[in-house]
């Protein structure tokens, strides 16, 4: 088939514009026609044809009248329509699956957290799993009557153009999961809704930067703290993945050389120092089990630690401020090549976070080349376990205002708004 | 004073698109105007105006005939005019100035290289220096009758907008180079020209980018080999210079807790182990003075220890290959953190690079979690000490191309072309 390139372009050239004026409506809502042709340099009848399209669509709605307008026939303001679609974020980890559903203002319409053994089910059972929590979270009544428009997978993986090449905490190596969950809703009755997959450190880092208590922070870095040490790290809004998508390793970064043995294979590195693991280990020995750790005995045993260091226990608050410590080595390893604004602690860092900051700060500045460690600040994240699943639905709808993402089917004729009565 | 932002807006239109026309041309030169109206989206009439305009600022020009065109009127074909402009970039180091400039098809025009004590000078003479050299490169009879449409000036040293915050090398804290140097390129007669103030390693790795052996890479690290160890790194082909321009101290990345003392106060930092003051130490060991080098030592040591090293001597080898094997710990360190698809060794590790690379590379790829180093290759530079400053004048013609730099003022009046006599 050959597709003349001329309509190819028109059309991308419509879509382009659709995500412009989408963007302009939600910078400036609510706001005239008139103000978004000045704000865009589109003509003005340019400008009503894509409104019409995308109140068609189900993304924009008038509301009221511009009562600071004094002069001529009161014009229809413009705002978003948050009653159309929902864009939905899903995390997979070890021992859980978190689903986040928002508007098209980033709200959060519904949240759950499924309590699901990940690494024992492989990676088709978990596919059907996935596959299974959204056709049910689109059947939600808090979603009843909504497009989605898009469905991100977040993923403690190396991820490959949708292809799951390696998750060492899940066992899975080289699976093409995108594809395998396209199927998979179809067969649930949810044909052509895009599937995105990605690292779930990336998606963390996305949600600090756009819904965070930190957000707009352009060069920022989130840190998981769940099984394994991972670090999504956002240069200018956008995250950076490396020539092959390794970026961000830095739980494998070497601070000891001659350190204690890592799952890696190699020694001294930051998780083999102060991971999940180490720490529970040294916080509350007696407690540790003599077997590989399940994720809910790290949910368990956190709680525990934390229950202890605050009862003033020094073997916990010592393990603790080691781990601070190291933390705090690592990052200034992050600061002397990428020098980022902020650091943000996510997961199981954050209910462990009053023992970890202060030495972690403290480190953090003394080991960097930058006085004051460049002004990096380093805080926890306010959004918990559902950060990397938030950080996908959210990124869905960003990926919609730039015009990236399939916009929703016209429900109506695009028809221009019927002349004033007055 | 008050300027419509319409007329603004207008005007900043009309300036990007002639960069869109230029970076249009230089793609499918030859061409023809119907071509880059068809490869833009513009009309006919608007790219016809705006190629005007760029070949009365001496821009584009025309050339020869279309013979491939069998139908209809013989169409003109467009070039780049690459007679009429030159771009400028400077290099201050501890011991030098480099001078580069290009035409608008980066092809070199004139290249010098002077000895210079910069650290001796002070910043306010060597900024008279630097004057005197840009003017005098004007004045060459390699650039009669070019316009300068910029001077870029390369600092071993953190810049903020223009001012050179610190310098270590050079002992300069807080001058405002870009402003003397502007004031005193007016005294010469070269009033308006652009001047523009940046990283070493940074236009390094700009150079590496745009005109070295592995042109094209888009992830890719610069890493300087001067008297301190600095990185350039491009994400996307851009430089990544982090939230207060700290991004790329590689230098100082503690590979060894307790390791050998470093300039900065720390310990077992990459420069310590590997920087070229212990690198000769170690290699030529009765030949470095008792006293902190100077630039003309360390040239003449690095030689002294190429020299011992090519006729075997196992003193100055193992220096080189220890050394080697420190840079690829350091490298691994950068490849878990930004995943670089190239590394590039510059300044004195060139031709200290046989005995380097090998231990550089194998433990590069021992020290990084990304299976083979995630695909990054480690090479050596072959732009010598003209990178940055190549990279300062190039980055000025690629600021041209995206309507990010003042065009040159027309040189005759914008008219279209002459009818065809056909």
């Amino acid at each position: 088939m050959t597709v003349g390139s001329g309509t190819v372009s028109f059309q991308r050239v419509r879509e382009t514009n659709l995500g412009v004026v989408l963007r302009t409506v939600r910078e400036l809502s609510p706001c005239s026609r008139a103000a978004v042709a000045s704000a865009t340099g589109l003509n003005k009848t340019t400008v009503s044809s894509l409104v019409a399209d995308l109140m068609a669509r189900g993304l924009v709605r008038e509301t009221g009248r511009n009562s600071r307008q004094r002069v001529g026939r009161p014009g229809v303001l413009l705002a978003l329509d948050d009653s159309s679609i929902a864009a939905v974020g899903l995390e997979v980890n070890v021992d859980y699956l978190s689903v986040v559903a928002v508007d098209l203002l980033q709200r959060e319409l519904v949240s759950r957290h499924v309590p699901f053994d990940a690494r024992s089910a492989g990676a088709r059972e978990c596919a059907r799993h996935i596959a299974h929590t959204l056709s049910a979270m689109a059947a939600d009544p808090g979603l009843s009557g909504r497009t989605v428009v898009g469905v991100s997978v977040a993923v403690p993986a190396l991820i490959d153009d949708g292809t799951v090449t390696h998750a060492p905490n899940l066992g899975w190596r080289d699976v093409p999961l995108r594809g395998l969950l396209s199927d998979l809703l179809r067969e649930a009755g949810m044909e052509g809704v895009p599937v995105r997959v990605d690292n779930d450190a990336n998606l963390g880092a996305v949600a600090e930067y756009r819904v965070g208590s930190f957000a707009g922070t352009a060069d920022l870095v989130y840190l998981t703290g769940e099984v394994g040490i991972g670090a999504g790290l956002l240069v200018g809004g956008e995250p950076l993945r490396g020539s092959s998508g390794f970026a961000g390793e830095v739980g494998h970064l070497s601070l000891v050389p001659d350190g204690p043995e890592c799952a890696c294979g190699r020694r001294g590195c930051l998780e083999a120092l102060a991971g999940i693991g180490t720490i529970l280990r040294g916080a509350v020995p007696d407690l540790v089990p003599d077997r590989p750790l399940s994720g809910d005995d790290v949910a368990r045993l956190v709680e525990a630690a934390v229950e202890r260091a605050r009862g003033g226990d020094a073997t916990a608050v010592g393990a603790l401020e080691r781990a601070g410590t190291w933390l705090g080595r690592g990052l200034a390893m992050l600061i002397n090549v990428t020098n980022p604004g902020l650091v943000v602690l996510g997961g199981y860092f954050v209910p462990m976070g009053p023992w970890l900051l202060p030495n972690c700060r403290a480190e953090s500045v003394a080991s960097s080349f930058a006085p004051g460690a460049g002004g990096c600040r380093v805080e926890l994240s306010s959004l918990g376990l559902s950060a990397a699943a938030r950080g996908g639905a959210t990124a869905m709808i960003h990926s919609l205002d730039a015009g990236l993402l399939p916009l929703p089917e016209p429900r109506a004729p695009a028809v221009p708004t019927a002349p004033d009565p007055a």
